[in-house]
């Protein structure tokens, strides 16, 4: 039986643990504690669908990274992670779900045998998985330690793709053409929604010829007609109608990386107030396209798609993208950098984009995305090749 | 178009409104702050994949819930809850993802602005989605309040069902036979992984004739020979090996209501402890369904379990099961009663459990489960009629 391991090379993760160790120090943090997911993975390559008990990463300056969480996913970190053995700590099980323990009380023994407890720890104070309680928690069993706040810390390392990476993200998008090409084909009055789900997450995980498709952090969105003005509504079996716009917001996922792609779909004639929104809209994302070069700001992309769209007397109040990369639920974003006119993050060569300008109004919603990579020069560069286009179904 | 409209009956909403009021009251909290997807969801008919910005739900004693939340998926909220309009409120979009405010800000306020700056208001502490951020700055921006520990106090009122909700997992049910007779019908040797596991996905989301399929709270777990001691490893590419077992964790779900049933099928000729083992597994599987009554206690269908696994010299550590209903990820039990030793809750009828006693060994792995109802007398229900055992395919 063939070993799994992790899906990058030692090199890589040397390298992440190098940039990480480097953000450590100019925050003043001696121990960092890592509980989101994909900070994980990253850092270690562990992947298991085990975030929904605490576990987390000890990222030190002078040893190799602790895997630590739940015995039974013990035994998956040490099939997935790159460090050897000794470096994967498993808690009893009599930890989960107890009002009488917590988890963090484990984790806290280990901070103190390593002589941290008097020290300045990093914890992600704003992250899913890293609840109140758990800091609270750690609190009270490190009196003498200093809990800094490293939300985003991680995150902000991984920015910038590593060619590696970016190979990754090329396998994702492929899928994700597939999974608009199936849409777009199968899409037709009378269908039941669900029907077209199901088909949808099955080319999903079917992937591309050699590349397997791995579980999307987010699932299928795709409202139809006015309740596509809720842009996070989920399916149920109503039929697909004519006269109605859907959009698609999905991605395939390469072992663990997204490249998401959002197409509307029209079934009949769409009315003329949608048409001017896609014009106004391709206009934007062309001009954003434009914008999204290395040296440029981030609101530079959000302000270039803004004039097109004000032009028409459309004002979107959201941000218009955010980075991508790794990911697992419930977000494929790295909640770091924000398409949007407050945000003045310098574009870098390698930085990853979900440029993602959705349009949802009180009655209709319109998503023609792209993702994106600035390049080292020139305008971005678009993962999936597909028309950016309104498409218009029979 | 036809509008979305909450799972529920109105007065069903009202008996859990009261449930919960009657729990506030008994732990004297004024003001709740319900942030648990699936206990917004309980409460008010919200749905959407909207969890991953902060959002919630507030339950006063005397006027109707709140739904809070981003504002693009307020329109979510407009068209799900059962609340009027008036009660749907969301806040802009510069709180996401910002360094320089927070959501709970716009929550403070609405909190002070009703009058309760100075009462005792709930918070769920240890729940995925209320980061330790949140909690602090609820904390900071609401000096004068007492903020108490609210942890599962919904989740407790969900534990016994009604027969709406029962008819809702009973749908569950049968799509989660499906799903298990599609992969008894395709496993084979040299299939790869990932493409059973998107017939699995197809089946799930298909759903049933009438019943359409709703995404599961966790995606299809299925490690193979050793893996299969890491029981939430997700899958790959490889393909099938005859000499192997793989157990499926899997569970239709219909409107967010999971019903799981897991099996372990071995490609091949089983070895001889497998087979021991599956023996007194099956065993123990009976004699907890013999306990599992209304009137005994969680720990007496752990202790069932138990006895005769050690005869077979299995010791388990972990808990052997959980309550589900309805759920959204990252996990679909319902944190309140676990099924071990410790947990001397009393059964009552109307819950409903996962019971499942997984066996995740240093080499192989195996789980026949079964989603269970306590009756009103006599032994539980399940909610799946397949065979209780190991499946062996040539």
């Amino acid at each position: 039986m063939s070993e799994q391991h992790a899906p990058f090379s030692r090199a890589e993760y040397d390298r992440r643990l190098a940039k990480t160790r480097a953000a450590m120090e100019k925050a003043g943090i001696d121990l960092l504690f890592v509980e989101d997911p994909s900070n994980m993975a990253w850092l270690t390559g562990y992947d298991g669908w085990s975030f929904y008990v605490h576990q987390g990463v000890l990222v030190f300056h002078d040893a190799d990274p602790l895997w630590w969480g739940r015995r039974q996913d013990a035994n998956g970190a040490l099939r997935t992670v790159w460090m050897v053995d000794s470096q994967v700590h498993g808690y009893a099980d009599h930890f989960v779900q107890s009002t009488e323990r917590h988890p963090m009380q484990d984790l806290a023994e280990i901070i103190l045998a390593r002589g941290y407890g008097d020290k300045r720890i990093g914890v992600e104070l704003e992250n899913y998985y890293f609840s109140a309680k758990a800091y609270l928690t750690l609190r009270e069993e490190l009196p003498g330690a200093e809990l800094i706040d490293a939300t985003a810390l991680v995150n902000w390392q991984r920015g910038v793709k590593s060619d590696e990476e970016l190979g990754f993200m090329r396998r994702a998008a492929a899928i994700s053409e597939r999974i608009v090409d199936g849409i777009v084909e199968r899409v037709e009055p009378g269908l039941p929604k669900n029907e077209l789900v199901a088909e949808i997450l099955r080319d999903a995980i079917r992937g591309t010829g050699e590349d397997w498709g791995d579980y999307p952090a987010i699932v299928p969105l795709l409202p139809s007609g006015p309740d596509a003005a809720a842009p996070h509504l989920t399916w149920d079996g109503r039929r697909f109608e004519t006269g109605a716009a859907t959009f698609y917001e999905i991605s395939g996922c390469y072992r663990r990386y997204h490249a998401p792609l959002c197409r509307t779909v029209f079934l009949g004639t769409p009315p003329e107030h949608i048409l001017r929104a896609e014009a106004a809209l391709v206009e934007g994302l062309e001009a954003g396209l434009e914008a999204a070069r290395a040296g440029n700001r981030a609101c530079d992309i959000a302000n270039a798609l803004a004039a097109p769209l004000t032009r028409a007397g459309i004002e979107r109040g959201a941000r218009c993208g955010y980075p991508i990369g790794l990911s697992y639920p419930p977000d494929w974003g790295e909640r770091t950098v924000s398409l949007r006119t407050e945000d003045e993050t310098v574009l870098e060569p390698g930085m990853t984009f979900h440029f993602m300008p959705g349009l949802w109004m009180e009655n209709w919603g319109l998503e023609i995305t792209e993702s994106i990579l600035i390049r080292d020069s020139g305008p971005a560069e678009t993962f999936c090749n597909r028309p950016r286009k309104l498409i218009v179904k029979g």
